[in-house]
C-alpha cells in the first residue's frame, strides 16, 4: 500500500497530464510518484460473421512505425466504457456490434499510467457504414483470420500489447 | 507516415519526460503529438526447473492496487536489453538464468509512449540468491503453475498487459 500525502498537477498538455505525488510506503518512508492521469480507454476485439477479425492500421509517431491494433479509443468526459466501445467501433471502422461481451480490464503500464483498457469482444453486423475519424486520424481498416493473427503475433508483425492481450482473452472465452 | 517538423522537451520529471512534436501528416496537414520519452524496458518470463513460473507482486500507485506481473525493469543509460534483463532478474528476484531466449519486442501504449518491452523467456537456475531492490521498491516474489496463471488471467487477477503478452508469446514458443 502507498498512502497519498500530497498530489499536484505538474504538467497539463493537450493529451497528457502528469501528477506528482508524495506517498508514504509500508515501512514509513516517503517517496515520490509521477503518474500520467488518464480517463481510460475501450478496446474492441471485433469479429465479422465470416470469422474474419477487424483491426485498424495507423502510423504511431511515438514508436515511428505503422501499427496493426485492435480497435480502441479514449473515454470522453463522463462516458462509460460500454458507450465508448460502441462509439469507437463505429467511428474507427464504420461497423456496429450485434453483441458486445466484456473480456476484462487491463493495465498497459501500471508503473506510470492510470490508463485502463476496458476490453470487449464484439460480434459485428456485416454491413459497414461510414467511418467518422478525427481530422488528424488516418486509420485503415484491416481484416485477418485467426490463423493469420497467430502468425503475425509470432513474427512480431503485431506487437501492440492490448491487441495481443485482447486476442488471448478472446481465445480463453472461445475455449 | 508523420514527418517531424519540430520537437521540444515540455516536461522533465524524475521518471517521466514529455516531448511536444509538430508533425506533417500524409495529406499535408500539420498536427501536434505529445510523446513520453522512454529508454525501453526488459521483461523476463521466468521458469524454474520444477515448471513453476516466477513473477513479482507489488503495489502500483498509478492504479492503486497490488499487481502480479512478469519481472521487468527500465534500461539504464547505455544498457542493452539483454544486460538489463539479466540485471533486473537478479535484482528483483535473486534468481539467475541458465538460458535466455528473446520472445519479442512489444509496445504497451504506442499512442503516447516510446516505451518498448524487450521480452525474454528465461530458464532459471534453481538456487535463489539475494535480491537487490531500490529503496522505494517493495517487491514480493511469487510462484505459479501454468494452470494457475491461465485461471488468474481469465478471472482478471492478473491484468497487467506485458504479463499476459509474455505468457502468450511463451505459449507460442512452447508449442
Amino acid at each position: 500500500m502507498e498512502k497519498t500525502l500530497t498530489r499536484k498537477r505538474v504538467f497539463e498538455g493537450k493529451l497528457l497530464k502528469i501528477d506528482l505525488l508524495d506517498v508514504e510506503l509500508d515501512n514509513g518512508d516517503t517517496s515520490k510518484r509521477e503518474i500520467i492521469c488518464h480517463p481510460g480507454a475501450a478496446v474492441i476485439w471485433a469479429k465479422l460473421p465470416d470469422d474474419r477479425f477487424v483491426l485498424v492500421k495507423q502510423y504511431r509517431k511515438a514508436v515511428e512505425d505503422y501499427f496493426i491494433e485492435a480497435i480502441a479509443g479514449t473515454l470522453d468526459p463522463n462516458e462509460t466504457p460500454d458507450v465508448c466501445a460502441q462509439r469507437e467501433l463505429q467511428e474507427e471502422t464504420g461497423y456496429t456490434a450485434k453483441s458486445m461481451t466484456k473480456l476484462g480490464v487491463i493495465a498497459p503500464a501500471p508503473g506510470y499510467t492510470e490508463e485502463l483498457f476496458h476490453t470487449y469482444y464484439a460480434e459485428l453486423n456485416p454491413v459497414q457504414g461510414n467511418m467518422n475519424l478525427d481530422d488528424d486520424e488516418n486509420i485503415e481498416v484491416v481484416y485477418y483470420t485467426a490463423e493469420q493473427l497467430e502468425k503475425m503475433i509470432k513474427s512480431g508483425e503485431i506487437c501492440d500489447a492490448k491487441t495481443i492481450v485482447a486476442w488471448h482473452l478472446y481465445l480463453q472465452l472461445a475455449e
